[in-house]
């Protein structure tokens, strides 16, 4: 392993063998079950990461932030789905990266905006892209499959003049499941939910050319994918212990780590304090309703190794107090001394990446490369 | 009230008389109370605000990594205190900024910590000023007062040639109560436990010239600082809805806002979904276990008025769920239009503004300056 004590830390640290791996792994499921991929770059917000899963296969991609399909345009990526609803204040920017040559697709789950689009559109003599967002579950935005809307929604981007390309959903419900049983559930509810939406718009005689689900979880989790063209998935790329304690990654595929050193201790109590605070971890604690408890984060060994039971139980802006889950280990000023490095595996990858102006990249030599990613809006 | 529109949004907004109110009130009291006040600029991390700090009366400020020290510093101040213990790894950053002027203070709580700062010292040919970190609240790191070690931390520094400067606490501890009568007894066990330790050091024979104490809730607490000489404070400048739990604010004080757009619906469940999701507020949930549990943040209007029972309730990376706690809001497609702006009181303001490149600063006549603040290590 290479020598990481020449790193500041904390430092967000990419396995760039297990970030292969995982996406090998889903390209290669997309590829059988017959669909496209389409990453949702919201998780790294990283050109090589996203450059790497292009080159394993990937078709476009999908992004959360105007400032992603900026960014991501700049860096010769054209084929960009803004899966966040449009609103009209948005749409100058919009027309922007479709004028300078993006192929930008937008998003819309009501009359009021998909009004506001076509008549901006028509203002502007562009033709937008429009999606359709379909509620597969309940959990956020969209139009049920079966709601007479729909069809209002799809002639309004229609009649308006706008390209209809299709409909998209996200089961962002499947985080709420940890057996194979209700994952696949959930895959086939998301997509029968998108399928049955489009069916409704081809049989009003409107186009519908594309069918887009996805989720990590469910992405992993169907068994077949009849109608659907395209799936998306963000967080598989570094997977984290939210994506393990539902069940779709052992701890050994998260490819994110927070490289940290230890600045103190608290013997009597069994603490190690370390500079990954949850500034560094986020204030993610997506385990904290889950069936095991992370805390903060999982404690492993500067080499990567998962210590079992330790775990980072507290955060200050820039202290992590590192314990054993369910017992004081008074050693613990002894076995992880002043000075020395730990890593973390994160809760949630997407938010504990978006602390970190770069990503620390570490091949299989041990050579590390500066990864940069993008913030804000 | 500014034309707020021609932001993009998601957006933090500063109120500058909410703030410059904040900055008056915390510098009166420590006026009033005879002590010297150190910002903690963790909280902004951001020039302008610092140094509308200074203009107040502030002598110093704390910081929470180097890189803060780093940036701060390259504006013009020099008394800073690096309030994070030092490791051996982080001694020649501390170094290239004494060399380059910067009146550094590091602190330790650790015989490991404090030789391994004089040998570095001693090697370099440097006199760094050092500080002892007092737990006054088992929150955290520190040395308890009454501790043995104290005297051994404090002769390893001292004698090994460096300047013991004083000593330092932070009771965080203060975070968990909500009544005036727990803060004040907070406040007064927070001063008693750091000059306790200041008179241990100086009964041996040794210099401790600085007794520095403070957070937020205690310095706005304390009813005697006898002994003390600074205190600091951070998150006071802005305050959030956790302060206002702890009961040191109203929620008219909150100068830190996140200006949204309502990006859609689900009217049956009386959902307005807005762009301010968890990327925004950032995930601290600090008032979940609070007396009132404000979800991702309380809703305002945009003219930054208080909409009651209004709050974030749920959030995904992009997608924020506004509804009215306790009951459903049918009309609440009519109430907040697509399109519409709000503005979000954060539970945290330290970690809701650290999910932003920037700062929007309204001034009382509506007019809006972008103020960068610095992130990352």
């Amino acid at each position: 392993m290479s020598d990481l004590t020449a790193l500041e830390t904390p430092a967000a640290l990419i396995d760039l063998a297990r970030m292969q791996h995982n996406i090998d792994r889903m390209q290669a499921r997309m590829t059988a079950l017959g669909v496209r991929f389409r990453p949702h770059v919201k998780t790294s917000k990283c050109v090589p990461v996203a450059k790497a899963q292009q080159a394993a296969g990937a078709q476009g991609i999908t992004v959360s932030t105007l400032k992603e399909a900026t960014q991501f345009f700049a860096n010769g990526f054209t084929d960009i789905l803004y899966a966040v609803g449009m609103v009209p204040a948005k749409l100058p920017q919009a027309l922007a990266l479709r004028r300078q040559g993006c192929d930008l697709k937008i998003i819309t789950d009501s009359v009021a905006s998909a009004s506001a689009i076509a008549a901006f559109g028509h203002e502007q003599g562009e033709l937008f892209e429009v999606w359709i967002e379909i509620d597969s579950d309940g959990h956020r935005s969209g139009i049920k499959p079966d709601d007479a809307v729909l069809l209002d929604v799809a002639r309004t981007v229609h009649e308006g003049g706008q390209k209809l390309g299709g409909v998209m959903t996200h089961a962002g419900g499947s985080y709420d499941f940890d057996t194979l049983d209700a994952l696949v559930a959930m895959a086939e509810q998301e997509r029968a939910g998108c399928v049955r939406a489009a069916e409704r718009i081809r049989a009003a005689g409107l186009p519908c050319a594309v069918v887009s689900v996805g989720s990590t979880p469910t992405a992993l989790s169907a068994v077949r994918l009849e109608g659907v063209t395209e799936v998306r998935a963000g967080v598989y790329v570094f997977f984290d212990l939210v994506m393990h304690n539902i069940g779709v990654c052992e701890t050994s595929d998260i490819a994110l780590t927070v490289l940290t050193t230890v600045i103190g201790h608290q013997s009597e109590k069994g603490w190690a304090i370390v500079d990954a605070g949850w500034m560094a971890m986020s204030r993610d604690r997506g385990t904290q309703k889950q069936k095991h408890d992370f805390g903060y984060g999982q404690v492993c060994s500067v080499d990567g190794e998962v210590l079992p039971g330790y775990v980072v139980s507290g955060a200050n802006q820039e202290h992590g107090i590192v314990s054993l889950q369910g017992s004081v280990d008074v050693d613990i000023a002894s076995r992880f001394p002043v000075g020395s490095q730990l890593r973390i595996l994160p809760n949630h990858a997407c938010a504990t990446g978006a602390q970190f102006p770069v990503y620390q990249a570490l091949d299989a030599t041990g050579a590390v490369t500066e990864w940069p990613r993008f913030y804000g809006w």
